[in-house]
């Protein structure tokens, strides 16, 4: 950290400041500038509020130097972490491929779409039992009954599953059908729940909230690492931005800047990073290009009849046909899919 | 709910569209312009997704009519409600002026701000026992010690206590000790939790989560009022937007935009909306004029010495001068306080 | 500027960094921490691009220290520039009150106003003669013949004129007729129309762009202050974000922070960072309160019937009532009105 | 557009709704739901205001059905625009590729670069002349001498120019020596500037604003062809978001959002897209996978002294490499570059 030190600030509030980076353990540098006189910080400041410094009187602001985040940096690994998904190893040299719906609906439904997405190339199945809905009025998932439904589906198909954990004490119950327990974009910040997936060994995809930064994804990353639980995948699906003519902005950019920082697997959703099914082919060929390390898209047999998200997914064979078009992208970049 | 059909639509998808309509229950009303054809949806329909609709063939756009909140909305109740708290109305003519520290620290320092706050004005206690931190190594909170401090400094002061709650599991216990249960901004749409406090007959405080719409905030008060808990103050704490001289953007529209559309108090936090100290008076002073409820701002006896947000925390002798002047503000908007 | 190094820069490239500033006429100064080199920029180096910098290996980025406004600045000037407007000093006691439609669309309608507004309290007149329209198909303004009917608005009723300049070549023009050349949003960025403003002696009316930080403000306002015209009102009129009941999201919070940076005055346009007449109320009594220099408001006397922005402006008796509450909001915080 | 009434709207109100549209030469057509009446208004009311109409008493909202374009849109030339440039169609089956530095610095720097991406690749040259810069102390582009070297480079090397204008009043000039006349983001509402180009027949290069919407892009280019040139070439440049690892974010689904409304081309700006040369590569590649019809890069030949945008400037042989890259995406996805 640098605190940068008012133009007025007299020695007084210099010492005082000095004074106390000292009494934290740490040691103080003073550089004088020709307006300003800047004060950096020897030592591990990340547990250090740079606002607390900022509360000084003749502080004008502090800066933060090193990353806050230190179990998710590539400093502390600088090779890929590899998670293991049924034998594919997320952040390897294959492309994940993660389908299936947004909700469980019915066997019927999860067991026909878990078929085509099987059939079409996918390496995993996604499907929510319990939904985090903005409105109390729509459908909330089927719960447990999704659950067991979705085992079923891979005890079928082999696909491992991708199913979302609203709350730490559903984590152990998810944990026992679930290959992947995913946390949803709301749920980023609901620190409880990630020290509760944090507890198991259980891979975790971990969505980035609308409105989150980047670095904010990598300290809920840092949450589950600080816990024991090494392997996180990161999700980048979509932001919330002034743009209307998609449901987010996808921020593809995310996928490098990212990447030039931590050793965690990156992957996309273009489902939600655009919102509308029309546009899911050409967000998911742009996240290849730009090297994600996988996909999770939403596939449902009849959009139309959905009881979530039926405008922003793929019909089977749409998907089929998507799948054919990623592997042509994916080998121009030399990954394989 | 009106549905926009493409200007290339055919009668056949037309036909589906109306068709599902009728199987919902509902009434299609048509309406042919020169360049587009309109389905009017006659009927309530709030359970079904825009999105859903939107999937059909030959349909451009779907655009809801109704607002999706029924219970929180002026047509239904074209009344304020008033949630007491400890004698006070919330809601009413007198500003609610809730204060105290971010977090609970120790006996000393929340026993100390709760005298100079009750001495200065406030109405309510405030302080964190729980704190939710994008940091897993920043403080995070004295847990239950800090409720029963809060407990015992409302004893001495008769101040009610408001205090954060932050998982679902946590509900009962905080509700022991809280007159007033918090939902923070991070945890808007954790829907579990909303579940949760709405069980209880607690008044909740809900703060509009930092990039989240006033129509989010209100479905998430939605939750709270289906579960059959009316108490529900809604808090506007500023939003995330590019600025960064501010640590977020103090949305004060939101006062008068949310009164215009429901019953429910609405209360401002100029301490998150700012982020510095030196902007809190302003801010206050605005809300008020703005027509907020109340107020809830962080203060602390030595804020440079404050384990979180120490930088926008006013020390006791500030915010007596600033209830000072709020109180002039009040009365020449024709509120006490 | 500091420049942090990358954990593994070489000497080599910690050298290239030192000579190159060092080419630039200035001193670096070095601080070695325990896990990044950090150098220290000492003399004038507002002309030096961060991002100039940042391209040199080894660099991980560079973080500027000096805000990069000078004119502008209270180091510069510790005292508030007062701006004359007809008598009146724009950033002292009294908070001046802009009024008038959004365009001149005719004779009896821009002297209907000005009459209006004039009786009312107001202590300027404002209407657009060239207008600013996202559509080729809106109403484009009367151009000339309403910088006419505006001459003769003043000349009735004493009122000055604030109007809008849209390009460098009708800036002669339009100070032939106006007292305070207005500078748009969408044109805060348009330097060539800055410079050709800061070389009148006119003051200016600088609105802040929808999608600009306060910082790019002020360094608009530098252009004009550089260029010799000191006169320079810095407009907060609400800005772009994700929320959509309102036209535009307040930043109430400008007024404060650009104060604590500034000696130029700020006023608010609560019209447009509203978008709704029935929020310019509580929008105009809030930047009262925060402190505000003055507002700029839109009246028109047949909304209704409004070529542009009717929806957010005030027929002329509820202004006046709105006049009343606002003298008594600006002695709640010692001002006049 | 389609008005919603206020559920307690009277007769009255509705009455004068419907005549005030019959009064404008539409019809008005009634629909009652339940909770709502809503009218339609049947022809082109693109010239009229929806918040003209939400001035009337009684109405709760006006929604707009038509987009606001008409000459930009797929309904009116189902067919893709092709741009002619030097032989290349923009727009076409080849991806075009423009490459260059940010500023004209000197002959040596734009020859050698010119020659470097030809070599490389290249289908036009890129560079600034005139150079909108956020502060008055910053390098402000060669201005006339800068159009003589570009000139220079055409001759020398056979690529079409490239290059900003930013003023009504230069556009004669700068058309002389360029081929595309660029409208930089800032200027993409500067309306004047926009009608200038129109009357020419130059291909125009109009960046979307870093917080404009892709409707209004589509407005501005309206503006341009409504003057009669139909030779506009969007483009995606990043938006302006809270994000702070990258410049600005890529907006990647504006590509294939685009393309389903407009038939003229659209291209994509890495370099200003996210503002660090670490990670032009991945966006680059991200936008020919989704469809990009060209691309537009910065590259200069030491970045580290570049006058402005070094950081996201590409070295010649980074350039070099990428292109190759980028040749094995466009032809995945069916195109040739």
């Amino acid at each position: 950290m640098i605190i940068v030190m008012r133009s007025d600030a007299t020695k007084e509030q210099l010492g005082s400041v000095i004074k106390w980076i000292e009494a934290q353990g740490m040691r103080a540098h003073l550089s004088e500038g020709e307006e300003r006189t800047i004060v950096g910080v020897i030592g591990n400041d990340r547990p250090i509020d740079a606002s607390q410094v900022e509360r000084f009187d003749g502080v004008e602001r502090a800066v933060p130097i090193l990353a806050p985040y230190k179990l998710a940096s590539l400093d502390m690994q600088p090779y890929p972490t590899l998670v293991p998904l049924n034998g594919l190893k997320v952040g390897g040299k294959q492309v994940a491929l993660i389908a299936g719906p947004c909700s469980v609906e019915s066997r019927e439904q999860i067991m026909e779409t878990a078929c085509a997405v099987k059939i079409a190339g996918a390496t995993a199945l996604r499907g929510g039992a319990f939904k985090p809905r903005s409105s109390p009025y729509s459908f909330q998932g089927m719960g447990l009954a999704g659950l067991e439904l979705l085992a079923e589906a891979r005890k079928e198909t082999g696909l491992p599953v991708v199913t979302e954990v609203m709350a730490p004490e559903q984590v152990g119950m998810v944990a026992q059908y679930a290959d992947v327990l995913q946390i949803g974009a709301r749920n980023m910040q609901n620190f409880n729940l990630l020290n509760a997936v944090g507890e198991t060994r259980h891979p975790v995809l971990l969505k980035r909230g609308m409105m989150n930064t980047m670095e904010e994804l990598l300290m809920s990353a840092e949450y589950i690492l600080a816990q024991g639980n090494p392997n996180v995948i990161l999700c980048e699906r979509g932001i919330r931005t002034f743009e209307t003519y998609t449901r987010n902005t996808f921020d593809v950019n995310a996928i490098a800047a990212l990447k030039a920082r931590t050793h965690l697997p990156v992957v996309a959703d273009p489902s939600h990073a655009t919102g509308h099914w029309q546009y899911v082919a050409a967000a998911s060929l742009a996240a290849v290009a730009a090297g994600a390390d996988g996909l999770i898209i939403e596939v449902h047999p009849n959009p139309e009849q959905a009881k979530s998200d039926g405008v922003q997914s793929l019909k089977p064979d749409r998907f089929a046909e998507l799948v054919v078009r990623l592997r042509l992208v994916a080998e121009a970049v030399d990954r394989t899919l």
